[in-house]
């Protein structure tokens, strides 16, 4: 029997900003071949906006478009609404809405996800319907996919990932082109790769909650994003680059998971990595996801983070998985699969790595015996150790040190001993190194 | 209900290798998991080898081992049969009569795939049963699910790939080490990263295999690998990466798709990428897959290509897959979704791109405008140009050129032309440019 006979899904998009039109552009250009892949041909229902003067999608037909929300929810012949709105409400209460109502979800909304995705997950697996969510996370690159399907047979043990473009991007420049950070993300915020009030990514907090959805499915994990140990890259000097490359380190703003026995690991800040880590080589806006299976090993995914295709490509793919699962009437299967759980968190002071420490110093006698002695004394032990006078200041110095692997409480407290004295020019700067 | 209360779906398992074992060692550590996500527990009922006295799998028990194709492929209770054979035949029989009699396929076989692809997809749907092979290429990097479910709504423009462990292997370290192909070869044999008889992956044949599958999922292509211009690393140069890093570029071993209107430019070769491209810090033994889809823009996957443990979470993955959408009742409907048709390749001829040309020379006058002449009567202009005294050989040059996109057809008019002069120390190695 053709596609074209059998009865459509219906599908109610909520939102129509940049992302909700490259999905009407994707379903109206690819309709005959999404057909095929779903054994039904997909047909929008509604449009949720807030504001019908203010939509400027042209695949956007009118008489979709509505800002009744209960009209479009209430709908009986509705089976699958796409949510891009994105925050965290109303977004949430039309989702919880939706599923109570039998209906199956997309969402690209990170957010939301971080917040509340073990209970809507949950929500979703007792009402027998789907939740996806690939566009939450990593834009086009399929790594929710991937940790869901391709990983089934096999347990993650760590995920290292560039989670946020923005910081990449920046990172990127200021490594090629030697300048500082306000100056990049100036240049950035004109070009528009960063936005006007740029924290969110900046501070690394996009970058956590992306992490806390990946912990959901490579961890099975129940966390909440505001645990989770974060820094930004504000304090990345240009300086710290040419130090890191000089040991053989790329410097990079990571978004790391690690299975610690029943706890976990979960951390986002700047760390340098091996120059020859394939995670090395994801520059500029890229994002890059790189997983380590306890069978499958190393597992790398790379690809654009953000932007309306890529996201709106992902949105899609989720469409028809979830609009077949429905055809074939085996709803709800797949979300009913994904397991979560509470989980501890490692307090900080527990990580252990090495560090990269760079110390900058009056140019002095004793200085140097001073910092060791104070790492010494809590057990923290340096592997390689440069000094160099600083060209920028007569009479300072950067002192440099990789450590041993320690542990980070150690390290806290041997450099609030170092921070007491009158040759520290500025706080010690303490960059963690992840071996991946 | 619970799901081990539910019918098992039985499997059989066709050769039990390393692979095999790995498969059995993951269905037996995940049980419990796996059954979860299949909604039945997962049972094997067979284990067909060729000679029981050569099983070496401590998780292989002796009630399963068969040596009789048709105690197993004629048992009605089996459900799916996983082939980890390899080779052309039995392997295509046995699957034939596998399908032919309802059940479902899982396959790691490469060569099988490459050659019989589309016709096994063909007979899959027709049978209603699903064919899977995630394992058949890149070991355990998710990309046949990537092209087969993500980019659903995206079409895919190019595909530039690393398919072949022991060539990144060989290249990576004669980069490194600045050592001959011979040297390291021998090395990678004696450490078991190459084969006694490395002609299949150092001449280029299995990344061709492998190429002509993921063709098929990225294309819809039916092609015959025997038709794909295929050239190995044997001829590779150690002084040609100490060339190409002075031009900013990377030297790799790819496989190539382009789709040319309504033609598939397939090739398998040498080339030099940019050293900023992600490719390039995809290093030894690891695979990589660079994807560009229309819509979704570039997307990377890396991981290991090959080794018991992550193909044996490959197949599993598939495992999973096809026993879900059997319990589920959907069986075949994913892989008649796959559609494939004949496509007819770019003759070399007329492929364009970029030329690393270098010739090693007398060191006369006079040279340097032959070459350049000869270039230049066949429309090939010069973007680059060093020329260099050859430290090993007294009155001898080494000329570099990189030149602007060319057609193929005539830079190998241009090097015929120039070849026939008695001042070519040796023929001119030509490797291509890709920027990808």
């Amino acid at each position: 029997m053709s596609t074209n006979k059998k009865k459509p899904v219906r599908i109610a998009l909520l939102g129509c900003g940049t992302v909700g039109g490259g999905v009407l552009r994707l379903l109206r250009d690819n309709q005959a071949h999404l057909a095929a892949q779903v054994g039904a041909p997909l047909e929008v229902a509604h449009v949720l906006v807030r504001n019908p003067d203010r939509v400027r999608v042209p695949e956007c037909e009118p008489g979709w478009v509505t800002t009744d929300a209960s009209k479009v929810l209430d709908d009986p012949t509705v089976d699958l609404v796409a949510e891009v709105i994105g925050g965290e409400q109303p977004a949430l209460s039309y989702i919880e809405q939706a599923v109570d109502a039998g209906k199956s979800v997309v969402s690209a909304n990170k957010m939301l996800l971080a917040r509340h995705g073990a209970s809507l997950l949950a929500r979703a697996s007792k009402a027998g319907v789907d939740l996806a969510f690939e566009a939450s996370v990593g834009g086009g690159i399929p790594v929710i996919r991937t940790l869901r399907d391709s990983l089934t047979s096999d347990w993650v043990s760590s995920v290292h990932a560039l989670l946020n473009g923005t910081c990449n991007y920046i990172l990127t420049r200021m490594r090629n082109e030697g300048k500082v950070f306000d100056e990049i993300l100036a240049d950035a915020q004109r070009l528009g790769y960063a936005e006007a009030e740029p924290s969110l990514d900046v501070d690394g907090h996009d970058a956590t909650q992306k992490l806390v959805v990946l912990s959901m499915l490579a961890f099975g994990a129940e966390v909440d994003d505001r645990q989770v140990h974060v820094e930004g890259i504000r304090a990345i000097d240009d300086v710290d680059f040419r130090f890191a490359e000089r040991f053989g380190f790329a410097l990079k703003h990571l978004a790391i998971g690690v299975e610690r026995d029943a706890a976990l690991e979960l951390r986002v800040h700047p760390a340098l990595i091996p120059g020859s880590s394939p995670l090395a080589g994801v520059n500029g806006v890229l994002n890059g996801v790189f997983v380590h299976g306890r069978a499958l090993g190393p597992c790398l995914l790379v690809g654009q983070g953000a932007g309306e295709k890529p996201t709106a490509v992902s949105v899609v793919s989720d469409i028809v998985d979830v609009a077949r699962a429905r055809v074939a009437g085996v709803g709800g299967l797949s979300t009913g699969a994904i397991r979560t759980t509470p989980k501890a968190l490692v307090p900080m002071d527990d990580v252990e790595c090495r560090y990269y420490l760079r110390f900058d110093v009056v140019d002095q006698p004793g200085v140097l015996a001073a910092i060791a002695g104070a790492l010494g004394r809590h057990g923290v032990s340096v592997e390689h150790m440069v000094q160099e006078a600083r060209s920028d200041n007569g009479g300072s110095a950067s002192i440099l040190m990789i450590t041993h692997t320690s542990r980070e409480g150690a390290v806290q407290r041997a450099l609030r001993e170092v921070s007491g004295h009158e040759f520290m020019k500025a706080a010690a700067r303490l960059i963690r190194i992840e071996d991946t």
